[in-house]
């Protein structure tokens, strides 16, 4: 039995609102537990110097953290200078959306999506994932409305979670009192077909077996399907 | 008539929020028409170095817009080092919530106002203010039933609002459109007894006469009354 | 009675000394007590980014202080990194001598005012903006010599000073020792004809009233008018 | 057939070289391939700040690339600011070589693992924990030299390598020219005894299934194996 | 025959203003031509952490030049960041001046030289080596009056000067317009009986042979005696 | 006698490796005693903005030290900011190999010189100076391969070396240990034809006279004929 009674497959109670910024082409705040990530989508009609030419577009993505997000302040960014964590996070993400995304359809366009963490209770950086989706198909919407693309350019949604060990079983969703006490901590973004798009396993406290792994990789699909279910539900409404 | 059809001496429709930031000591979301800032705060049981055994307490406030928050969006002040207009925000912020505030009888410990904006259009800094008082209320009692502090230590409400001279008119509470074409600008912290805490009106397009001045601070004392008794409101409801 | 024996509504000893650094277009070394400020004015053939292609001219401001130009040394800005005060004194001399300035008519060039406190006693900004108009004159008187402007494009003098209440009593032009024990401290920056280009008024220990503000504004109006003739004489010496 | 005539489960020609840097208490060079990567491993009497008082030992890792160690020179980091890459690259080798060893019996010391690309030809950040691991045994054989410690605090040897997908066929140990088309790109690092230190694999051009995963990840333990039979021997030399 | 007409072996007209910056310990605005430097030197009831515990003094200097110290206006190094030229001259000048004095009697103090350059026009880091020796003398009259030492601890006076070849001739004290056109450029810092402090000699065009060395050593002596005779003058009145 | 057994006018044992870093146009990694600097020479097809539009070629140079380099770690450059040595030596290294070559002939092109010290035993800027040479002329060839230049543009071998007073004693080549205690430290190049192209004396504890200046400048150029033979023979073979 876990601390906050879950079931080790059990995702904690989450909600997606659409149009939470109201001056983004697209955005989305994700709150699964007392984890809250705003994802903004903002098109710029142009890319970066390294892309220029090419005839192709460009995602990438920002994440950081308000100061009192969590349990205890943190210094902000713009203060004590390069945070690696911050920078880790949102390479992973930029990536994964990338490789999400037909951007050889898009014109020489860069999508930016900023994932700002209102409160941080765990899982902040799969909750970014999975609500970057959501906020890039409302983007890609808006660039259909404007010409600027002919369809969504994102084949199958797209969603993450964690897993990991804690105690010694496998499960699903760790909140923050669980990841700080987790022996492995794993980040699974897969597509709706089951398909990986990046997978972050990492022994914290001792080395973990083959076996264990796949037990993992059961549990995130398992959590990374029903993730789809209500980003499916919620882009269907108006 | 005004753009968006108010009165020139009508604020925009606005809520404040408290408790939005589950982990804060004392947090408040306030929105006034587009404008939305998120003011967290938190209590540490240390000053800074400066103010070290004086057995007073201290106040600061930090500032920051979300990259999207506004109509376009900006780099992030992590990215682009220095920020001029912030500094010059969360400095005002800190000065009057300082002034306004008893920290002879706080102890040795620091409140820091987190002010974050979640969406930008016009008059985001006396949002701050208006929200941090509500903040710092709500830390305060929490510093009480800590039994770090006898009493709350703020003798009376405090909000802030802007006025300007629009199309040589004074009007109250100026949103991003009416601001970027304000001959006048002026922003204005008032105690509920109509004492000032700051008053900083800066000519535009044209000087300002003593008479026009005064148009405008009546029109402030008006909007910041009608934002204190929100204030009173909020902080009775648990 | 003041600590240095003046009158409340007595400026202290002024002198200025046009084109104390040979190699700029225009320059004024204000002395005012033992408030030194060199400010001198660079007239350069472009706008910045954001103003190009409108046609008009810009005007910019730097401020620092040289590391032992008060009573105690300070960390130069390059070391120490973003210094909120600077730059929000920058931002206010900047912005008080661009809307004292027509810059319509000015074409796509930048005028920048450097200035630099050679020896702090209180009142640095006031001071800067007071040596600004000279600066800036003469940088002008330049550019109509070099064709680049028709006529100076300044229509009248502008001139700053602080006023605040010390001790309970209203008092004109703070020095350090008055300022750092001032109840409120108040800049004011005005033109010939008596209009406000800039009023900013904080309330360091208690907050103050209408009446009061009422005396402070009109002992800065008197001290400006002395400066401004002052001025004026420079301006007329070859 | 590969680019260079290697067969899919073959590792590039290497060799380590100890005792490379003769100032540092250990140090490695790796060739493998045309990547160089030197590592050198530094002991300290403390600790940092978060880890105080706790009676344990910690590990660092710093990453950073010579200028020309690539095709094409690139700009040190000490000019162009933080660069995410190194970071996490930094964070991964320092996670890995934590997990791998027995900080409670270390006492309040610091390792710190400079791993300097000297080279780079693809698999620099695999190259620098296979290095770490023998430059950190030579200065825990110093440690016990110097009473520091007992016995070596790392159970088992470590090693790691990349794999990934290059034209639908899983590889072994890709150079950059196969890296830069990989449609997957996958690091393992593992213990002798086949355990998982950390696991990260990345769709680049299109997700993956589980059974290309289940491939890569058995490749992968076959090259490590042939790794750590060259850490044994070189570290059984004098 | 030089462009300003004068002799190879003359030096500019020059000045030194003693007590120029009223708060600091002891100062020096040197002026020679329109080169004008000012120095000041503060004392400090510390030494650096790596000075800590040995009973000795420190000295340290600081560069920098005002924005419009020069025919163009240079950004400040507080916006472009590292400036290697002002660290390699603040560096130069704390040593030599570290060197003439007898640190070992200063006790666990500091003596920080500002070296503010107001007007630029060649030899600004040597009038700096000169006007430092004046601000430390009075800066240590200051420190005998405190009881802080007993005596001055520079046994004799220090000056520096420039020296070059323009158009194949050798020549001392070179303005601006020399020093752009200079084949070599050589500053020397020189005691009263003539003991090298530092000789730094640069080819810019061509190398230079020995006998041209010779020419150039013997010049800065017969300068730099003359700036010893001016200091000493400046030093004794009061 | 010296420490190490050396005679006063005897260099340590020294090698130079040509090629050492595979990708550069030139390199070369140079051992003198325990000091080893690597240097490589990247050819870039355009100059920097200030030399743009005269037809010549640009030279500039970049040092840094690995971290454990010496005998202690040092924290890298990119985290502790801008490092005043680093900066003085790699203007030195620069304004050295820029005064030795024809750049007239160069074709708007640049070369730049990363000197990289992988180990630090005293003398690592005229080693880095010494091995410039080779790794440049290696660039140059490259270039004239590449029909970039017709000829080799360094007419003369360039090399340099460090002498200095130690214990009254004036000796060549000193070590770390002998710098530490070095009554004075000198730096000279110089061409092969025994012209200066650069000479840098400081005294460390004491003045010196001219006569010890000439011992030092005999040595230094003994030193450099002995460096400059093995240049030669490196760049002969293939």
């Amino acid at each position: 039995m876990r601390l906050d009674g879950r079931q080790i497959d059990e995702l904690r109670p989450f909600t997606m609102e659409r149009g939470f910024a109201k001056f983004a082409e697209g955005s989305c705040l994700i709150r699964i537990g007392d984890t809250h990530v705003l994802v903004t989508a903002t098109v710029d009609d142009r890319v970066p110097p390294f892309m220029k030419g090419q005839g192709k577009g460009w995602l990438t993505a920002e994440y950081s953290m308000l100061p009192r997000s969590g349990r205890q302040r943190n210094q902000r960014d713009a203060n004590r200078g390069p945070n690696g964590r911050s920078m880790e996070i949102q390479r992973l993400v930029g990536r994964v959306m990338r490789c999400a995304t037909n951007l050889e359809s898009m014109g020489e366009r860069t999508i930016t999506l900023d994932c700002d963490v209102i409160q941080a209770d765990g899982g902040t950086r799969t909750a970014a994932i999975t609500a970057a989706y959501v906020a890039t198909i409302d983007a890609m919407r808006w660039m259909v409305k404007q010409r600027m693309i002919r369809d969504i350019l994102i084949p199958e949604p797209v969603a993450a979670i964690s897993v990991g060990i804690v105690r010694n079983v496998e499960v699903l969703d760790l909140d923050y009192a669980e990841d700080s006490t987790a022996q492995t901590d794993m980040n699974v973004a897969m597509t709706e077909s089951g398909k990986f798009l990046e997978v972050q396993g990492t022994a914290e406290a001792q080395p973990f077996s083959a076996e264990t792994l796949g037990k993992m990789l059961a549990l995130a699909k398992r959590g990374i399907g029903t993730l789809i279910e209500m980003q499916k539900t919620v882009l269907e409404s108006d």
